[in-house]
């Protein structure tokens, strides 16, 4: 218990409400959405409590000081956003982490010697937008801002109208190499998302390396028409090449060892029952080594099979990040302020990864029960919640001296 | 042109601007939405102009009186709504076809000497709740008031609360013997969804058969996770049986000759690239004499390939209507008094066919030169708009003697 009386996991009891997704299950917390600037709102709350100036960059990420900003600052953060039905911790837990982190260090006597930031990136899953770190990947520059400021979400607004709707000034969207210049080291703690820790028998663990990962929009096209009217034979039916294309993903990827590959999202257009769709779109996320070479081969069954139906196929790549090898320095500086925890590889992406490119970046990963992530059953137990921002806050301490 | 100054194609393109759904194309106008309600107060502006009396019954159906209502009335008319990203013509063109043919009667000098009603009934395409012609089936009793109330959208609204907020009482809904008591003779005049009246050359057709047809709903089960970090044997993901359900269902239905079978609905929850789904939804639409026994099919491979995956899966039936015959005294003097036009079969569920069960039911249908319906090429020339009025005007002048 801290000068501020709540622990990591009281925190996050407070955004227990926030969003929940009543159809789903779990949370909904789209980029700009009443949900997550509901969330954004309690944070620069919270930030004010604990007398951090909160300032908003041009692309929608929220960053709280501790002592004057300037170069050479640690920063630490997460995201507020989830992916559709999500669970409570991925993003919030490294929130909630940072503001914990700075209240221990207060109820510990401690004061950082350079600048210290919690930051909030924005549409770190691409839940609503498409391209995931969309906050992180405009702040460095790894994407075109006039890409990110047309990308359309699932009702057609574009991202440019979301972020003038939340406040932003879309003309000052892209890199911000002042604001980026200012991260000396960057620390992210999340919620692990997979059974590493568990078997580790650990509470905590430093992240090691993220797998190459990308992510495809394969837009199938036919002819719609009526269900009951259209003879079998008079079809140009896109359902079927992204059927098949379904299961060519999940026999290709087998054939690619080490590699990850995901349909899970999937939308015809128009979507009625009673109606033959006109178009499909289907949602490829592949990750591993071999990704780009597997995805090349999903193209080449997916148009063989729309060619069989005589539809079109387009392909478009909506996302890519190499592997990430994070700081090796660095990852052994907080594995060893951290108590030496144990160090582990992901096949998720965050914003660290992203930032890894330009400054030396790590991660923190807290123990998940069920290994289930991007899903109600998502989870972690407070004694570990609170273990984490434990472990934050010593990993700051150390490099703030 | 009559009194009113306007044809059937002027009114239609009076609602040209209505319910346009700008990322589908086409139109989407669900029962109790704003665009269809924007249509039903149209429709009620319109009546009024004409002196007709609107009353809108406990289900959701519209009814403007020529005339004191009483039984033996003859009863014209369609519905508003419309799929997702539906044409102009499915629904709208039956309505406006009634008010131009209560308009060419009065140019003509005709007074029905028994009651005369224009009719629109609620959610004819189950776009929105998912059981076509909800409102004529809550009308003759054929679908129980509690199963409709309980109906959700995909929003999670159900049916009852979308009627209480377009005024109705949900606890009026079913079974309505009174007004239906009222109906003499219905007729309702259709776009054809065919290309049976390009090959018969005329513009004009009456209806012969409704093909039996049913919905049904398939939900495969598995574990939502991580797209990334979840291994490919670790999952359990109803993405793949539902995509090998899609291409059984082609399979099968070409197995069973005369049987028409499409999935145009599927939706993963929660529908996160970067997310294995926890579960799909599947929606089949299935015509045909077989339809029963051919879904039976369906649903062995579907449950083999849930299996296989490790997945569970509910079906239920949604709808089911048999094969509809239409009275053929009044399919003959309607044929007679449009002037001898052809008899067409269809594979389109109405709501004439629905109330053809409890009174003497008729359809006429309107050439559509594309041949393409439940999309936005639906299309019928002018031309053939007002033939179709002219010819529901003489066919209501006859029945009305």
């Amino acid at each position: 218990m801290t000068a501020e009386g709540v622990t990591a996991s009281g925190l996050l009891g407070e955004l227990a409400d926030v969003g929940r997704d009543r159809t789903r299950g779990g949370y909904s917390r789209h980029v700009f959405d009443p949900a997550e600037q509901e969330l954004r709102d309690w944070f620069v709350e919270q930030a004010g409590r604990r007398g951090l100036d909160v300032e908003r960059d041009g692309n929608g990420n929220l960053w709280a000081w501790w002592g004057e900003p300037g170069p050479g600052a640690v920063v630490t953060g997460s995201h507020l956003d989830s992916v559709p039905g999500g669970g409570a911790f991925d993003g919030p837990l490294g929130v909630v982490s940072a503001l914990s982190a700075v209240d221990l260090m207060r109820a510990r006597g401690t004061s950082p010697s350079v600048p210290l930031a919690v930051t909030v990136f924005a549409e770190e899953e691409g839940g609503r937008f498409g391209i995931p770190c969309l906050g992180s990947r405009l702040l460095t520059g790894s994407l075109d801002p006039a890409t990110a400021a047309g990308l359309r979400d699932a009702d057609g607004v574009t991202f440019a109208e979301a972020a003038q709707a939340g406040g932003l000034d879309p003309s000052r969207l892209g890199a911000d190499p002042d604001r980026l210049g200012r991260i000396g080291r960057f620390v992210e703690l999340h919620v692990e998302q997979g059974r590493g820790l568990i078997d580790l028998g650990s509470a905590v663990a430093v992240g090691s390396t993220v797998v190459a990962h990308g992510r495809w929009r394969l837009t199938f096209t036919g002819q719609g028409n009526h269900a009951g009217a259209t003879p079998m034979d008079d079809r140009r039916d896109p359902m079927l090449p992204a059927a098949e294309t379904v299961t060519s993903v999940r026999r290709i990827a087998r054939a690619h060892a080490g590699t990850r590959a995901t349909v899970g999202r999937l939308t015809p257009t128009p979507g009625g029952t009673n109606v033959i769709a006109s178009a499909v779109d289907v949602w490829l996320d592949v990750r591993g080594p071999a990704a780009r070479s597997m995805v090349a081969d999903v193209e080449a069954a997916a148009r063989a099979a729309a060619e069989e139906e005589g539809c079109g196929l387009a392909v478009r790549e909506e996302s890519w990040t190499g592997e990430v090898v994070f700081d090796s320095a660095l990852r052994d500086e907080v594995s060893a302020l951290a108590g030496g925890v144990p160090a582990l590889p992901t096949g998720a992406g965050h914003d660290a990864a992203v930032l890894a490119a330009h400054v030396p970046a790590a991660m923190l990963y807290v123990r998940n029960p069920t290994g289930v992530s991007h899903a109600p059953e998502e989870f972690a137990e407070d004694s570990d919640v609170d273990a984490g921002a434990e472990a934050l806050a010593t990993v700051l301490e150390g490099l703030c001296r």
